[in-house]
């Protein structure tokens, strides 16, 4: 009896249920088109540097997603030395903030599959930039971020080599870190 | 006493003070130092594919910014067919919210410049990924995103070529669009 009702409550660890982990990954090996997914989000130029996204269908595991009742929303603005009003934080700096999240994350789902429980993980990330090309001042500096530093804090239960392979793991198999990376293509298309 | 009176109010376009922007431009000429910037995001773990960022200072046109009295926050989460309850949009989405308000105030700051007046401008992104990366499944496909659409409509004052050439410019200067299109360094170091 003790052991039925062991196996029918989920292993969770670092709050992730790892079989269902397994099962995912079971799945796409059957179908490796389950593991193809599109992401979308929708935004509304309000005024100067202050717009609005709306993000909540997306296409993945096979089918169309339907479990958010409400689309999420976030406001991009700029603070006054980059003539706004802090409406929002600004679009750079929500970069560092999805690659925050997505290094952590992968790092977590790693860790899980491998049966390390993490006690602390909390990053600080620091991204340069030379606003001199955005602006069109010199055509020798990028526009974008030079580099982006990521300062991890972690506390796991395993060695500190297994912890050098997790952040090995989180640097390049984070979709986002890897997305910034390497050079991926970006499309704008004027809509009709 | 009415040109007086116009003289010292600001010349706005598309909601940007013109004249503060090319003021801004004229003390980055003299002095270039002043165009660089460090943005920065803190970020905690929760549990499973939840974690915090908050956003609040950065270092710009030579000085640490004190403009905001109260941190920005934003949670990650994942939806559950990524073994999430959906508290939060996921660092991947966030990334296209990123691209989308950074390539629409690019745009808008350049059209300003040229004195050109927007009057609508929205974006649809999306984005394509599998899974497969991330998870490690096989090496020959990548973890981030193959490519990313942007749909932008817009509507302005101005020539179809002007708007070819401003789309342009939101596709190529950009910071967002630029780190996402280049490969650019990402580190994750250890924290004592």
């Amino acid at each position: 009896m003790k052991t039925q009702q062991a196996m029918t409550q989920p292993v969770m660890v670092n709050g992730l249920d790892v079989q269902a982990a397994f099962d995912t990954i079971d799945a796409i090996k059957a179908d490796p088109g389950l593991a193809r997914f599109q992401f979308r989000a929708a935004n509304t130029w309000i005024s100067g540097g202050t717009n609005r996204s709306t993000i909540r269908d997306f296409y993945g595991a096979g089918r169309e997603d339907d479990s958010r009742e409400e689309p999420f929303e976030f406001m991009n603005g700029e603070p006054p030395v980059l003539l706004g009003d802090n409406e929002g934080a600004n679009p750079v700096e929500f970069l560092l903030h999805a690659m925050a999240g997505c290094a952590t994350t992968t790092l977590v789902l790693h860790a899980a599959a491998r049966g390390i429980t993490i006690r602390h993980l909390s990053t600080k990330l620091e991204g340069e930039i030379d606003m001199r090309g955005m602006l069109g001042l010199d055509e020798s500096v990028s526009p974008g971020y030079e580099r982006i530093r990521i300062l991890m804090k972690i506390e796991a239960d395993c060695s500190d080599e297994m912890l050098e392979d997790l952040l090995d793991v989180a640097r390049t198999q984070s979709p986002v870190c890897n997305t910034v990376c390497r050079p991926v293509p970006v499309v704008i298309e004027r809509a009709a």
